[in-house]
């Protein structure tokens, strides 16, 4: 296994090899989608070990380790952080197969300098080694970014956030990479929370609009919205268990909101009419700002009781929920482009096997500009090799594959823009291929399409310079 | 990228090149199901320019164009047919790992005797051999059919349909290919579209007898059907939501026929059962007829509704609909089991995730003839190289995949028998790797498999002599 | 094609083969799970001929000579044996890409060593051959499971049955192979079951409780759970269309069951109430007697109405059904985990299409020991080779596959111990494919990885000793 920078990892032709040396290594990244703290950036947070940085908030490895029945006071628990360290890495090192084996690796090599196969035996000296390098002042969160090459680098915003942190990074001019939020009104959509009527609060103070019907929610989003704008925003993101259609009128739409602030339960019906209702309004928005409108769909949340109650949400107790419904996300599209407020808008489903369903239906609202609907990259549980291949041949085989924005690191460690990395050389290995078996021909183009899909695309589409 | 007649495009192997070399080049070809114009055979019609050739009916290559932003007028507008070529070749040159990619310049080296690749550069010298090359007697609609070697041709007719272009090709003997109807009852099925009753009265004319209730319907889709017969179909097809399953009477039937010649409007159910009741009629008449039932479903049609209003149907706003529920294909099929009555039955899904799922439906009502049901070719959004070895290996896998009846054409398009080759020569790699690695033994038998699906299947399951 | 056992088949490195040959190839047999009959174990049942022992109840056989239009007469039918044995290598001989194939095959050489490759012209002596054979003292049932290294096997039984074949064949210490029953009550789950009343009072009887209500039929239950504990089970099994969640009291479910008692119809919906109900008491029994809980669903049976009038069930005519609703999955193992008893679980779903929702949702509730919760072997119509890659390259992304307990046999033939074989050649093929790409290192973890999944994890899961 050979992961040295300049080496063939995943690499299995010499003209993949090229591809990935001479044009995708190089170039620097667009984090378009991330949930790092602005915050630790703004106070440039440093890291007292490598089991804090690894281990302290990543369910995918949590979930590894109790599949493989480790004791939770090693994954979560109050146990050594040595400890935990060690249990993780004899978990890791069984992990045949999976994308965590990859990207720790890649991670202990690009940051640390340990190229070595981690497992029980040498785990304890890989930690002393690591928690010694993490001493050095380029380990830092501002430090990880620049090494790492970051250009610009999304945030996930709420619309009552008073984007502080955003403000005091962008006076450091010292700090070259541009770090700028993006609008998630996920709190306004979801009418179904019990905390809804508090957000709505927070929102009408954040943006000096007092809410109590539709006009005023709107009102106060849209003030957000040129409030995000001004801070640098060109992105929105939005979490849904679908993505709805119902064809309703602002008066029906009231007439819910009205219900809800009278403390009145709501069916599964008006909640989704609701939600389509807001969801329309804010992508006409979007559409007059050119912003993008990125939708994230099909997750079941935390699913296990006793994880929720004792660890919260993100604790690896999440999974594939329900299918999209064609005919929905259809509908959606089809009521923004038949009054022509249709934004950009990137569909990220967790369900793989909608992959191409999702892109058929897509492909039919093309127009405008290249690439205009984006099928996200492999997401959350299909972020491995074999997600990540099926995912672009899909995209290649329905519609433009050369348009495509690329990775996301939608990530909440520094060190996921090893991530990066793995997605070119999985790109550059599958368009090499197609050179060398003469599906494509040899030349400039094929080299062009591997920078747009790494850098260049991204950096267009979200309307960065 | 070697696109030569006699190159090894898709073919990986000396076997594999052998296998098409040697057994499948060769073969003529049986297109059993397609949308060419009888009418544009009869007349043998010349094309003006690759443009309109390309570009005037394609909406692979309309949505093609779209994803990569060019403008409308240079897809389906009135630009200069040039300038719409030039701006084809672009979006074509960097349309990585799409079919279009392969099935263009396969059409270009085939056609037209052009192997470079297209692009920008030399595009209008491109443009301009095709469109000296027109001028060749040879391009006419029948002297592509005829250098395709197409000995049998289906087109898609309309019960109503007087097929008198099929007669007139049919009494000019100067003209080897037979050119059959097929009887595609749509019109009829559909009994939720606005011109159902205009429809009925056409149809009454068609077959001379006034339809006023079930019995006279079925008698006139008798009527038809024979006639359809003496003029050489042994085919249908029918273009469907999904594979509909009610249990209901012939009165019940009748009753929404009244109702709806009423003019009161159907519920969704009654739309379906009615769908579902003549679907089971007409089924039993082709048993009885020994003809071949074909079944396309799975899709949603004209989603854009800008393109629908300005361009109407088939402009390349049709995607993916919703999944073939299980239950409703076993019990249709169950239905027609019962009585003895189940045709010669082609089920084409849009789905490929519901791939698996037909087959083993499928699997469970086999017998009495070889693969008396199919599972047709990889379809529309499937006809590329990915769709189409996922097909073929899921039919292997799951049954008699030597008993397959092929590639269907399924185009508006006299150059679109270059997707046979393309089937073919993916055909051959894939057996001839599953020979190479020790799967299947070396012999007669491997190479007959191939000339059965590539021609023997077809002619024998269709009745052709 | 080389089917020798020292061979290459399907294994397509020298790493992949020093995997199966020094580390699979000779480990025994865990079969977990079998439709054996404990009868023809005990009494030793010898086999007449290679057409009784091939085709006498192998559905999967039936459907691929049905596919190839062979007479029913040869299928099912009072032919000839011979004449049924060579109609079988007809269709055999061109079943090419089919599990069949290889299955059949490799019988052939291990069972009888017959390495030629049947086809028509050799049938008659090989039927010959396969028939002197059987002769042989070591052909018969123990012989089979004897020479096939089986150190454990569990049968499919019913909580009525007296287990009387499992007493007698533990009573022979002449042989080896524990074979142990598995608690199906499937017959008591079944409310919708026309024989449900009758079934009742078997149980009654079988368990020396009067079945009256839930609290009487729980106790009926837990009793023959004790007796089947007391015979050595330690796994169950279950069929289901779809793993149900509804919340009901006991309350409730006790007034269907009082409903069905008392001869009146219930809905659908009281059906899954009933199904969950007494699955989720079922799944807290095994929990707290550390049983292993197998659920298979996703299956729609007996679909071709006259093979089930004339054959009755398991003749070929069952399919792929409905998808597993992902929130129900969810429920299920929520209303476990909630209160602590979550048993070991291994979850078989008939759709592909349903493997990454499944993992993802089974990840979600890992933890305490080792691959706690199992995505069963690839299941039935999914147990070719391409459906077993997907299915370990799916483990293996989404959790650790390394616990893996692998695979199962699902058969009512003694001969089907070859399938063994055929998946540990494609676990070794695999995971040698990813070790010599550099995927993974180079060393005794890997090889440790192949032998626990063909052997050691199932002996630990199990609790075998």
């Amino acid at each position: 296994m050979d992961l040295s920078a300049k080496g063939s990892f995943l690499l299995s032709t010499g003209r993949a090899e090229a591809y990935y040396h001479d044009h995708a290594a190089s170039l620097p990244i667009v984090d378009y989608h991330c949930h790092l703290s602005p915050e630790e950036i703004a106070i440039d947070k440093r890291f007292d070990n490598i089991t804090d940085l690894w281990l302290s908030g990543d369910h995918y490895k949590w979930r590894l380790m109790r599949a493989y029945g480790c004791d939770e006071a090693l994954i979560t628990g109050d146990a050594d952080p040595e400890d935990k360290f060690l249990a993780f890495a004899d978990t890791l090192s069984r992990a045949i197969g999976n994308p965590l084996f990859h990207w720790s690796h890649l991670e202990l090599a690009r940051y640390f300098g340990i190229t070595e196969t981690l497992h029980a035996q040498n785990a304890k000296e890989i930690c002393a080694a690591c928690n010694e390098k993490l001493k050095d002042p380029s380990m830092s969160a501002r430090g990880l970014i620049t090494s790492s090459r970051v250009t610009h680098l999304c945030t996930t915003d709420d619309p009552a956030d008073d984007l502080r942190w955003h403000r005091e990074i962008a006076r450091d001019t010292s700090f070259a990479t541009k770090v700028l939020p993006a609008f998630r009104p996920d709190a306004a959509l979801h009418i179904e929370k019990e905390d809804f009527a508090a957000y709505l609060e927070r929102l009408s103070e954040a943006s000096g609009t007092v809410i109590e019907d539709i006009a005023s929610l709107r009102l106060a989003l849209r003030r957000r919205m040129d409030f995000f704008a001004a801070n640098g925003a060109t992105v929105s993101d939005h979490g849904l268990d679908f993505v709805p259609f119902r064809d309703i009128t602002e008066g029906e739409a009231d007439a819910i909101l009205q219900k809800k602030l009278a403390g009145q339960p709501l069916t599964a019906d008006e909640i989704t009419a609701f939600t389509c209702f807001l969801l329309l309004f804010l992508a006409r928005e979007y559409a007059k700002r050119n912003w993008v409108m990125q939708l994230h769909f099909g997750v079941q949340r935390n699913l296990h009781p006793v994880l929720m109650r004792i660890k919260g949400p993100d604790a690896g107790g999440d999974a594939i929920g329900r299918r999209q419904p064609p005919e929905e996300l259809a509908g959606f599209l089809q009521a923004l482009a038949a009054d022509g407020l249709l934004p950009k808008t990137v569909l990220y489903s967790l369900h793989p096997t909608d992959n191409v369903m999702i892109e058929t239906i897509m492909g039919s609202f093309q127009g405008g500009m290249r690439g205009k609907l984006q099928h996200g990259s492999a997401w959350w549980f299909n972020d491995h090799e074999q997600g990540m291949r099926d995912h672009l041949t899909c995209l290649a085989s329905q519609g433009m594959l050369a348009t495509f924005v690329g990775m996301l690191t939608d990530s909440r460690s520094f060190l996921s823009y090893a991530r990066h990395e793995y997605f070119r050389r999985i790109l550059c290995d599958l368009i090499g291929t197609w050179v060398d078996s003469g599906r494509f021909p040899v030349g400039t183009i094929a080299e062009e399409i591997i920078r747009d899909i790494c850098y260049h695309n991204a950096v267009s589409y979200f309307g960065f310079t």
